[in-house]
C-alpha cells in the first residue's frame, strides 16, 4: 500500500493562533507530522510526504503546491494499487490504529474527523477522488457510492482526533505521540480540571 | 456481563444551555439514553439504568441519588462478575463499538472521553473503583495499577464522543443514533460549512 501524508509546509495550523505563536505552530506542526510518520513506519510501511514545499524529513517528499484535493487526486490517479491518505495533524495515531485502517478490506475505507472531515482513507477503486472542502466525510461517502465502490468506516478515536483548534491540544497531552506531547509540555501547557472536561492552561513565560 | 448506564434524571446536560432550552435538554438527554440502551440491547445484553431518580424506560432502573462515583462504586462492590459502565451521553454508540469494549479481555478496560473523561469501562477486578471527577481517565489508569489490575484501552471514536457542549452536537447529526439525530433535526439544527470544521446552526423558530 502506498501511504501519503499531506503536509502544508508554508502556513501550518492557523486555527491554533490563539494558543501558539507563528514559530511555535511551525514546530508543533512538524512534531505532529513526525509522530504520524513514525506510526506509519511502525506498521512496516514507508510513508511519502505530499508537501506544498520542500520539507526536511527522512522519508520521500513529493512537492505539489496545488490545493490539497488537487494534489491528492493526482496521486490517486497516478497509482494502480491501493493508496492510503493520512493527514499530518493526527498526533494520536499509533501503528495499531493505522493497521486497523490499512487492513479493512473495502474499495474505499474512511475515517471521519471531528466536524465532518476525513482524517484518513484508503482507496482501492480507480475512480474514487477526494474533495476535502466542507463536510468531506459526507461527500466522500457520496463519491464512493457514485463510482460503485463498496465502503467501510473505521471507528478510531486516535485517527478521528485531528488537532486544529486550541481545545484539541488537551488530547495531545493526554494521548499524543512523543514529539507532539513533549513540545506542548516544553511550551508550558499543563492540564487543568475545571469541573467539566479537562483543559490545557499555559504558564506565563 | 452486567451493563450499567448511569443517568442524571434531574438536571441533565446543563453545559448544553447555550444551544437548548431546559425542556429540550431533558428530551435530548432521554433520546441519547434511549440510543445507548438500544445499542446495548443490540449486543444481546440487557442494560440497567442507574438513575438519580425514577425514569420511564423499558429496562430495569436502579435509583441511587448519591453522587455518580459513589453510586457506580456501590454497583461495583455488589457484583461478583464483570461490570460494564457506559455513560448515557454517547449517542454515537453502536452494538459493534460496544462489542469491541465488552470483548476486550483485561481486568480493567477503559474508553477515554474527550477532555480526559472516562466514557465507558469494564471492570473484572474486585478492587477497582471509579472517581469520575476531573481527569478520570488518568485517575482510573492509576487506580488499576494500584490494585494490580491489568489494563487495556479501547480506541473508538463512537464511544469517545460524549455530548456535553454545543460544539459536540454536530457529531450527533453526522454519526448519531436515530433518536438523538432526529431530535436535533426536528429542533431545526442543520449543518453549516464555514471553511474549517462543519458546525451546526439552528433555524430561527
Amino acid at each position: 500500500m502506498h501511504v501519503v501524508v499531506p503536509f502544508a509546509a508554508d502556513t501550518p495550523k492557523t486555527r491554533l493562533i490563539p494558543a501558539l505563536g507563528p514559530r511555535e505552530r511551525d514546530v508543533f506542526a512538524r512534531a505532529m507530522l513526525e509522530d504520524v510518520l513514525a506510526a506509519v513506519r511502525g506498521t512496516g510501511r514507508e510513508p511519502t510526504v505530499l508537501a506544498t514545499d520542500e520539507v526536511d524529513v527522512d522519508v520521500p517528499v513529493l512537492v505539489d503546491d496545488r490545493p490539497l484535493s488537487t494534489a491528492v487526486n493526482a496521486v490517486l490517479a497516478s497509482r494502480a494499487g491501493p493508496v492510503a491518505v493520512v493527514m499530518a495533524d493526527l498526533p494520536l495515531t499509533t501503528p495499531e490504529s493505522l493497521e486497523a485502517l490499512f487492513s479493512t478490506e473495502a474499495d474505499v475505507v474512511l475515517v471521519p474527523g471531528r466536524g465532518g472531515g476525513t482524517n484518513a482513507l484508503v482507496s482501492r477503486h480507480p475512480e474514487f477522488r477526494v474533495d476535502y472542502h466542507g463536510a468531506s466525510y459526507l461527500d466522500h461517502r457520496r463519491v464512493a457510492r457514485e463510482v460503485g465502490a463498496d465502503l467501510e468506516t473505521v471507528d478510531s478515536f486516535r485517527l478521528s482526533t485531528d488537532v486544529d483548534e486550541p481545545a484539541d491540544l488537551v488530547e495531545v497531552t493526554l494521548h499524543g505521540g512523543d514529539r507532539s506531547r513533549e513540545f506542548l509540555e516544553g511550551a508550558g501547557f499543563t492540564l487543568e480540571a475545571d469541573g467539566g472536561r479537562v483543559r490545557l492552561e499555559r504558564d506565563p513565560q
